[in-house]
């Protein structure tokens, strides 16, 4: 393909996974964007314009430094009763999550914004609702001991694609934007800008 | 857990993946049923009746020889102006069927159905409807180089959670329908029979 290379601008290992399955060729540079000074400059977004607003972050910024690249931001926010949730810190911060979300619907918000030479040239929002099952707290307890890193790798304190699926009762929306990268816009904006074929 | 050990009747490596990757303990036993043979048997069935017949019809087979176990068959079936079709044989009839495919949309029909002691406990029928874009040529000979196992594996002649995924436009219905193993709603059963936590 003649496309400008692709470089993810995010640390995500599942948003690696998914990209690098799919057959697509790609660097990975972190941006470095602090998200809570992002924040602090964009109070009162809802949580899909935040996830947006962070994706933007990082895309520009890797974007400044990679001018000839074509440069993909990502981020995910998750929204219980309207209010943003970031990952937990600790394993006794995901079970505190958890329990605040077990038995409830959340949403999960994905916002992917591509940019080149500096310039946004490609927006993606959306998102999925969950519905998380009324769990006993000894398979709560169960599960902490299983799912490891996904604890504090995900905002949700799961990796659906993993022992996390135990966790719910209904699951609405695509699977890749619970993952935190909806595949096919982006495979669909590759093809646009070159870096795929068509 | 209580619950009876649980087989899987089924010889596809993605269904493995999925069970194992959600945390689920099993074993893998092929159910040896003729399928060409159930079909004769039922003939006229629609696609999705055609799935769960084959699901029941390998669940039975082992759960005959296993009947201390919960034996779980699995069956897919894809259809296209409600014509059924099955796995393709070689790379030639890959390209044929991606060709049939290509700029339409198709259904994919999973069948799920678990047996104890030789008798029929649960039965789920899942379906999803997936376009195919108006892929060139040129993208359809390179996707062949790529896809390699997966042109043989599944009734498509595609991985969706691999490469396959840059052949469609747009997927409607759930992931791991998809894949040919609706996985909530399997966890669910593994609940209830007390194979998993609740």
């Amino acid at each position: 393909m003649n496309g400008a290379p692709l470089i993810l601008a995010s640390a995500s290992a599942v948003r690696a996974r998914i990209l690098a399955a799919a057959g697509v060729a790609f660097t990975i540079e972190t941006s470095g964007v602090d998200e809570d000074a992002v924040k602090a400059q964009h109070p009162g977004l809802t949580p899909g314009e935040l996830a947006l607003t962070l994706a933007e972050a990082k895309a520009l910024a890797v974007s400044g430094r990679r001018r000839g690249a074509l440069v993909l931001g990502a981020d995910q926010v998750l929204a219980l009763d309207g209010r943003s949730f970031d990952k937990a810190e600790s394993r006794a911060g995901a079970r505190e999550r958890l329990l605040a979300l077990r038995g409830r619907v959340h949403q999960l918000h994905s916002g992917l914004v591509a940019a080149r030479g500096g310039n946004i040239v490609w927006r993606c929002a959306d998102s999925a609702a969950l519905t998380m099952r009324d769990f006993s707290d000894a398979f709560l307890d169960a599960y902490l001991d299983l799912a490891g890193d996904a604890l504090t790798a995900s905002v949700g304190a799961y990796a659906y694609e993993e022992a996390g699926a135990q966790l719910f009762e209904r699951v609405e929306g695509d699977f890749f934007t619970v993952l935190g990268l909806p595949l096919l816009p982006v495979l669909g904006m590759l093809r646009d800008q070159g870096v795929l074929a068509e």
